[in-house]
Order: C-alpha cells, then structure tokens, then sequence
C-alpha cells in the first residue's frame, strides 16, 4: 500500500564545523541511513577495507568509470582520483534507503545539477571566531593548518545560500536535531510516498 | 548575526484522521507554533472567546474585509461566513513563529496559489477501512453521518499528490514526530535563516 523510496542528501561543511559528530548523532537517531563510500585511486592505508573505507581502484580502472559516466562526481587531489559511484548510491535509493554524500562544495554543486532530487545540506559553525576556537582547540594543527583551514572555511561558507538547508552547529544536540528532522521530513515529502487508499 | 522569519504551514486531513490529536502533539514538541484563528459571521457558542476561538464579524465586517483584499481565504457554509485574516498570520510569521492554518483542500490550494511559500501538508489514515472503524468506534455519530464522513473523505484524500507532505497517521506518536520534524525542517531551510558569519 506504500512504498517508499529513498533520498539523497549531499552534506557539506567545513573542518571544524563538527560535520562528522553531527552524522554520527543522525545514524544513532534514525535508521535506514547509509552513507555513500567514495572510490580512490590512492593505496589503501593499514586496517582499511575495499567497500567500506573506499573502493580502491586503479588509475585505469577509475578512468574506465569516468569514461562511462559511472562518476556522480570525481575530482583530483594531490595526484590521486577521489569520487561517488553513481550505481552503489543508486542501489541503496532503490531499496528504500536514504543516502549521505559527504563531499565539498564543488563535488555538491555538481550533483544538484545531475540531480535535482538531491537535498543539499551545510553544516556551518556559528562564527568564523568559534571555528577558529574549535580548530586551534584540537592542539594538533599547526598555526599555518588553522589558517589555511580558516580560509578554506570562509571560501566554502560563502556558498552556503546555494544549499537547500542550513543547519548551525551551535549546540550539538540541536544540529543533531535539525539534520534528522531535515531527513525525517524528506521521507514525508508526497514524491517520495505511494500511498494507494483502500 | 540569525534571523529567522516563520513559515506558514497548511494542514488539511479528513475527520478521523486524527489531525486534532497529531497538532496536539506538535504543539507540545515545539515552541513558536501559532494556530490561524478564523474569522467567521456566525453567531458565538456560550463559552467562546472573540480573538481566541473566533474572530466574531457581523456579514457587513466580513463583506467588507473580503472587499478590501483582507482575507487569505474564505467560504460560505450554510449561510455563514468562515476565513482566514491575512493580517494577523503575518504578523505572527514577522515575529518568528511559525503559523498552522487548518483548512479544507479547496482553502487550501487557494492559499497556496496565493502564497507559493505555503507549506501545505496532509493528514491522512492510514487506509479507508482504519478510517471507518474510527469513525464508527467514536459511536456517537449515526450511520449516514459516518457515510458523509467517508464519502467526503474519499474525496479530500484524491487531492493529497497537491500537498508538499504526507502524514500518514497509523502510529500516532510516529505521526507526531513526522509533523514535527517538517515544521522544524522548515525552519532550516537557506531562505528562512538569516546567517552572517563574522
């Protein structure tokens, strides 16, 4: 009587923005979530496993999919490949599922264009000043890291109006929150739901 | 540095489907959510409070606000005048908070032509036969009125494609949660958050 399939959010943010802890908190929250795993062409590190961490390629094996328009986006990053089988993600809207890309904002403009049923979604820190509190908090990042993290923060938040919801990862139980509800309300939207009354 | 500005939301469902108890419920979720109160010419019940149950206008008043563009929409049934002032929805939704107007599906895809930002969203049981059976266990209502009741739902329900979202109100607490989180949703999209980072 109703049959639901799912939808593809495409989640942005930058360094220090508290993305992945916000992601974390929607997966405790609600199910059916799975996230996007994304094909290299870089040597996979010790303790991590083709199809879950990446889909480690060749670089041949990487262009054949470019090449046949398996892409929904690549890019490269100091001489290695990185980027979203279309197929995978795919498979995983067909059987119901909601799917997570998490990718920059370039990578994002891109599907929304492939993909206008894509939901995009960025994760922004309050202030650029509390950024900069939490990424010099962590200790570990050098002075000219937390710069070049800064700028990198600023470039990618002026993009933000481009994303369908912004949620402010200001108390973090609250983006929690917010980045389920933006999810929940996705799955009640009348595209998504068959329902035949009898 | 955030500002935001509320949302109107439309809620239509047929009696049964449980949309007095889900707004009940979203009421004691969320914060900031105002009814609509209706203006209408028919006479005071004993109890009834003008500005709270009712805004109480003479035919001549009511005429005259239709005159002057005041009413966001209105219908005449059995000779009395039943709409919605414009005025103090905007009000409402200028101060923040978001607006629920519950009205039928001819009112409601007025509104919506209207005002494109409307979020019309529809209550609906979960088959007819789960309405039947509410509707007869209410015990209260004769044979033919429940036959209305079905008949008319029926009806509303074939307009349900029109509305942004579906509730379907099976478990009620899960329909709850699901209003719930388009209302909060709402409130995040990139038009209605004001953001600056400094």
């Amino acid at each position: 009587m109703m049959n639901k399939k799912g939808s593809l959010f495409i989640v942005t943010g930058p360094s220090g923005a508290g993305k992945g802890t916000v992601l974390a908190g929607l997966s405790r929250r609600l199910s059916n979530v799975f996230y996007s795993v994304s094909a290299t062409t870089r040597q996979p590190r010790p303790g991590e496993v083709d199809g879950k961490n990446y889909y480690f390629k060749t670089k041949e094996e990487f262009e054949g999919m470019i090449a046949r328009g398996e892409m929904l986006e690549y890019a490269e990053y100091v001489g290695n490949y990185y980027g979203t089988p279309e197929g995978p993600v795919n498979e995983m809207l067909e059987a119901g599922n909601d799917v997570i890309l998490e990718i920059e904002v370039q990578g994002a403009l891109i599907v929304k264009n492939k993909r206008p049923d894509a939901i995009l979604v960025f994760i922004t820190p309050p202030s650029f000043d509390i950024l900069e509190e939490r990424l010099r908090n962590r200790g570990t990042e050098k002075e000219e890291v937390v710069k070049m993290r800064l700028e990198k923060a600023r470039s990618e938040c002026s993009h933000m109006d481009e994303y369908e919801y912004i949620i402010v990862n200001d108390v973090l139980d609250e983006a929690i929150q917010d980045l389920s509800s933006v999810v929940r309300a996705a799955r009640c939207r009348s595209t998504q739901i068959d329902i035949k009354l009898v």
